[in-house]
């Protein structure tokens, strides 16, 4: 995970929100909101961890005055949907042959088949060609399971994975891509 | 919620991790770790939310010079048991006769009623009077509808409430209260 680019957007986004240039995780961020306020769905990005050296208090109150970021072991969204637990994490890639696995880490990969082996719902929605995929988290395992590459392949992700509708409100509907996926039938 | 306390807390745990004095927050970090590594669930606490003013690099790499806790708009763990989506949050109390709502921010409380309707599992542990209690939400959510009184008394977190058995592995056995509370019959 980027972190330097984490920062980046705590800034970028107190001097912006216009639509141009929004990123992925500013994205999701709005459709969650929509999800909450239309009572579809209650799901959130987990706040950032971070491991606190030093803290005081200034005018403002309690201030944070030195902290590291911490790898994260899990993934950076998780909530509730129809009584299922979903948990994923959103990545973009520049590259537009393959997706590098090294954008999940170990424990993220681990974590993923820990929800799949106690019934929630994981994938990743992956931005890759101007396009936003969700791919299923076994989709993902199966990939690993079956393959020494270091990258997921654009075409698998094509043929895997769903893309996700572009819209204003939500910006970006993955749930109708999740009913689609999980709750066909019902 | 006590972030002062919070802080201590961070700085605490990096003394000692002894048993005594152990407080709620670690025992339950404790319990979360041992139902991971024995794969019973998957549950974590969620990183304190924070707000980044200012940050740089040193020689540990980037590093927060600057930043604000901001108030959860969620409970503190979530995750995942037996294909159902938990959500709950800990809290304790030195009064004796009563559990002050204070403790339960609003939009806390608003969460936890979002859970239920969406088909989760959510309650609060107490520690009060050496006990640690669990309160299902429905039954928190219950006493403010049919209350004008602005803390719960210790008669109905005794009537209601479960006592969660303190042991050496896990430290809390929360997961035998959910059992009997959610699981029963399966």
């Amino acid at each position: 995970m980027n972190y330097p680019g984490k920062i980046k957007k705590e800034f970028k986004r107190q001097v912006s929100h216009s639509n141009r240039g929004m990123d992925l995780e500013e994205l999701i961020n709005q459709s969650n909101n929509f999800y909450l306020e239309e009572n579809i769905a209650v799901i959130y990005k987990k706040p950032t961890p971070i491991t606190i050296v030093d803290a005081s208090f200034d005018s403002h109150g309690r201030v944070i005055t030195k902290a590291y970021f911490k790898e994260p072991s899990t993934l950076d969204y998780n909530g509730l949907y129809k009584g299922k637990y979903i948990d994923f994490d959103a990545k973009s890639t520049q590259n537009k042959t393959s997706f590098p696995l090294s954008n999940l880490h170990d424990h993220q990969y681990n974590h993923m088949k820990s929800i799949i082996e106690h019934g929630g719902i994981t994938f990743l929605i992956i931005s890759m060609n101007s396009n936003y995929y969700l791919l299923d988290g076994k989709d993902i395992i199966d990939f690993v399971n079956s393959n020494d590459r270091k990258s997921i392949p654009f075409s698998y992700i094509e043929e895997k994975g769903y893309i996700i509708d572009k819209k204003i409100r939500p910006r970006l509907d993955y749930i109708k891509v999740i009913d689609k996926i999980y709750f066909q039938g019902d």
